[in-house]
């Protein structure tokens, strides 16, 4: 039996884990309890600077049960995503020991100890931009290290995908590939790097934060609809995404970014069709959605080769990528005549990498009213005030990584229990 | 050569065609020029009382060259669809004797003769709501009457066919079936009559008529696109499509709601899910359909069983087919609770078969605001001013017919122009 003195140790990790867009989606499960895909996808991983999630963990011999705090606010531990996530990894664990601290953990004695979970995300949570697949990622990396497992990222990624599909994905930078894998026990349903965030670094990326006053389908429950309802879907699993994961493949190898921006938007849009294929149909996308589409296409076409990509996940969100800076610059411009902000505050109308506004001439709000009317777009133009709640301005970022600088842990070491609450 | 006298005659027919709603959409050519569909379709025809096309045609031998007014005003006749109708009537052209009137055209001599052509449509045209298919379907059948063509109607739908390919349809009443056909010729791909009106006449038809700002695609451009663009277009057609048709037929037959309402829903969303796949992606509904289709759906749910099917062409504009009357009036007070008119005339709100808001107990602007929020929505529930512009209620209807009262006449036969031109 452990002494008091023993009973008190605090052992912690801190990790940190970008969030992804997909650009050939995940939709649709084979296996709904393993999180096993219909169908390959292909991300890219956002810079963790922008947007990611950071996790302390926490074990101790004191912990009478498992608990998890996520943005300050404690969150039942029950789901049975969250448990085969921590099973896993203590299935995995093996023997710690700080000398610093004193502490010695046998690997047998994980399955024992219970673990304190602190999390939050530095972008706004189910606001359709992935958070789950950020936080899942940073569980399971930043477990691991708590636990000194010594597995392979793609045993890694096999775990995160346990918890949330497309967390497999985050638990790499750059552009990352999760193969569905054939076998019934998901164990080759991994994701792979295709290539890491310095291949293709002129990529910016844009994010739209479209204002939205109806309620979602949340991700899982729209899947499984539409697994079960669109005579769509398994054609577009089977025969129209192999094809395309081989195309995406070449273009991102090859940095094509004209044969990009074409998968990536057609695969958009046809996740978005077995949406309103299934019944009842799911709408994701709305009016404003639509009108930033037409907006790129319009000017894509007006060029005469894309200049941006779009793609929308599971909400009306748009995330443009830019063939570069100053293409991003040029879309950025389009997008701030067509949705000037509704309140007078530009510095919390564009988060991220905010220098994108001084490429696209603008430094206030002046600079915005007096943008003129694109070229290629029929006058009058109309505008549409407050229906895009903000911008966030990324680029292609790296994968997980520890926080050991001390001023990152989010449980405190003395109390166990997340600061701060 | 002809005298003044026999120079001086014109000789007249009108007819009036209904328009018709597909339940399983037609969706894509595989010959453009022929207007050959790569799938059966299937539609129910609306009462001409309320959607519906008038035309009059005329010949004399005073007439230098083929004119047409369409709504009171002169437009160009070069097009080549009105041409193919054109010429595919004179071909079969017969003799034709007017005692009263002593003319008499041998049928060789139509060749010669030039045509005049008014028409009106009774609803708003290019409102999406098949005013060609119901034009062209006019056009034809009155041409036929003019030149005593003796052929069967349904040759005379595959001439319509070359118009407009949904005028096919509305050759016959009731439900009817456009059968693709193989021919390369397109000599089979014809319309057949499934039954007539008065097979289901329990069906009440409302049609919300959504306010639209953004320009729409046409028909046309949409349905090339997608053969050219969209991978899932064929397989739609090919897989998916002869499943329904059949299953369709039989829901007709047997007037089974439940398999009627769930086949023209899934197969309106089916149609517009290609649209998104098509690139650039088409949009016909906007955020108002979204509403009407989520309203729809949710009372359905919470039925237990169909009472509202829905279906929507190349617009946002909605079309309902209820169950009964009863039915018809318990989704239009949700109708009119979630969309309220905005300007205070209810009159102009509920066109056609006006009978239906007292049905529904609404005789007034007060009705509509003391209308109870519907139990299955959630509270508050969110009400959308100005966003439908009217609605028009309808049932199944008969075919085109002959107007043999003179009153009908849009052609004056004294000067052979429109009248009121």
């Amino acid at each position: 039996m452990a002494t008091e003195a023993e009973a008190q140790w605090v052992l912690t990790a801190t990790g940190r884990s970008p969030t992804n867009i997909a650009v050939i989606k995940y939709w649709g499960k084979r296996d709904e309890a393993l999180i096993l895909p219909v169908n390959d996808s292909i991300s890219v991983t956002l810079d963790p600077d922008h947007l990611s999630a950071t996790t302390t963990v926490a074990a101790s011999p004191a912990f009478p049960s498992d608990r998890m705090w996520l943005n300050g606010k404690e969150i039942a531990l029950s789901g049975g995503r969250f448990q085969s996530c921590l099973r896993e990894i203590r299935k995995r664990a093996r023997d710690v020991e700080d000398e610093k601290k004193g502490i010695k953990v046998k690997k047998e004695d994980w399955e024992k100890l219970h673990v304190h979970i602190a999390s939050y995300n530095n972008f706004p949570t189910a606001a359709g931009l992935a958070s789950s697949a950020a936080g899942f990622a940073c569980l399971v990396f930043t477990l691991g290290k708590l636990m000194n497992v010594n597995e392979d990222y793609g045993e890694l990624s096999s775990i995160a995908r346990q918890g949330s599909g497309s967390a497999c994905r985050s638990i790499y930078g750059g552009f990352v590939k999760w193969c569905m894998g054939k076998n019934d026990d998901g164990s080759d349903s991994m994701a792979v790097q295709l290539v890491d965030e310095s291949h293709w670094d002129d990529l910016v990326i844009i994010i739209a934060v479209v204002s939205s006053k109806q309620k979602e389908t949340s991700s899982t429950s729209g899947m499984r609809d539409t697994v079960e309802t669109s005579p769509l879907l398994q054609y577009r699993a089977q025969t129209v995404v192999p094809g395309r994961i081989l195309k995406m493949e070449d273009a991102i190898k090859n940095r094509n970014f004209e044969s990009f921006a074409r998968l990536t938007c057609a695969d958009s849009n046809q996740f978005h069709a077995v949406c309103l294929d299934t019944s009842p149909p799911i709408f994701y996308m709305n009016d404003t959605s639509h009108r930033i589409i037409s907006l790129v296409e319009k000017w894509n076409h007006a060029e005469g080769t894309p200049q941006v990509a779009y793609t929308f996940d599971a909400g009306p969100n748009a995330v443009l990528i830019a063939r570069n800076r100053k293409t991003a610059s040029l879309v950025l411009q389009r997008l701030l005549y067509c949705f000037p902000p509704q309140e007078n505050d530009l510095d919390s109308y564009m988060v991220g990498d905010k220098s994108i506004l001084s490429d696209a001439g603008v430094q206030s709000l002046a600079d915005i009213e007096a943008l003129p009317p694109p070229p290629e777009m029929k006058s009058p133009s109309q505008k549409f005030k407050g229906d895009v709640s903000y911008f966030i301005c990324s680029r292609p970022g790296a994968g997980p990584k520890v926080l050991t600088d001390e001023s990152h842990t989010l449980i405190d070491s003395a109390t166990g229990l997340a600061k701060g609450v």
